[in-house]
């Protein structure tokens, strides 16, 4: 079974997390949600309380297949500051195993020096990351390497279908995609 | 500002439920997430668990503009057996308020006999409502008189968009869609 880390901070956004988990699960991908500091309960950007599995202390690389990064800008400030989330990162970028994130998060990623030269993030967070290499709105989803990077919470599901299609293969995402009436997600999924 | 209920039952599916919430808050909608039995946190369908405001017992008709149902099997068969809600639902419809639900949701409004003519709902659970009126793929979300309608986890944005346009306006929902990078969204939104 593959298992694909989430870790979530306060202020996280919650489209963003809930859609990856939910879809990861529909997959049947062990799906691990962690706390930064070992809280069972962890507050959105939109007051939506949901519950983690674990502390991230926890985890290592070596259990993991993916680290995927939900956005919303507290919470992708506590994972760019945290030493847990940014040592994982640089483990996982060494191991060549993929890393996802969406929205404010790439920020996380670049603070860890892992993104790629050519990303997606949510509209105006580039000027945060760099301008060379942004993609704008060419796709939901830009691949670059071991890196995955997507917009925003109306192209949550879409991210979501592209990591399934990653680590489950096309057949598997596009019965999801079917399932979830998520057809409007483009070419780049 | 406009109060919004959004009754929770175990089995809920989160993309739904979280993009309701989330959109609705976002639009500053007060929304009001309760259990149908005090439990403070409730798991959906997909093992994701959120926390709820209150428990239904406490909520009357006349504090709301309108009452949301989110679907998953489970949430869904929950919502259709409780006493509260399905008064609720009587009292919103009897007082000509806003009603609506997604995706297996559909069922619990049949139950309680405020489904209008034209509705829409996850493909296949018409066939445990009815067929007769049923409006299949041709639009995200369908509205008939009080009522409103949508298909699924793929939808969710969409519905809590047009839930957004009937309380707030139209320019609410496009400021909104635009943030929210769902432009997919189609012209019933």
């Amino acid at each position: 079974m593959k298992t694909v880390l989430v870790p979530i901070a306060k202020g996280f956004e919650e489209i963003e997390a809930v859609s990856i988990i939910d879809v990861l699960r529909r997959a049947h991908i062990d799906v691990v949600v962690a706390s930064l500091d070992g809280s069972a309960l962890i507050v959105g950007a939109n007051g939506i309380t949901i519950e983690t599995d674990t502390n991230i202390h926890n985890i290592h690389a070596d259990i993991l297949d993916m680290i995927v990064l939900p956005g919303g800008w507290d919470g992708t400030n506590a994972l760019a500051e945290d030493a847990n989330v940014q040592r994982l990162l640089k483990e996982m970028d060494a191991k060549g195993k993929y890393i996802a994130a969406i929205c404010a998060a790439p920020f996380a990623l670049h603070k860890a020096g892992v993104l790629k030269e050519k990303f997606t993030c949510y509209p105006s967070v580039e000027e945060h990351i760099r301008i060379e290499g942004y993609q704008d709105d060419r796709a939901m989803v830009v691949e670059d390497g071991n890196v995955m990077t997507s917009r925003g919470p109306g192209t949550a599901i879409c991210f979501a279908l592209a990591i399934v299609k990653k680590l489950k293969g096309e057949e598997a995402c596009k019965t999801l995609k079917e399932g979830l009436l998520a057809t409007y997600c483009d070419a780049s999924v």
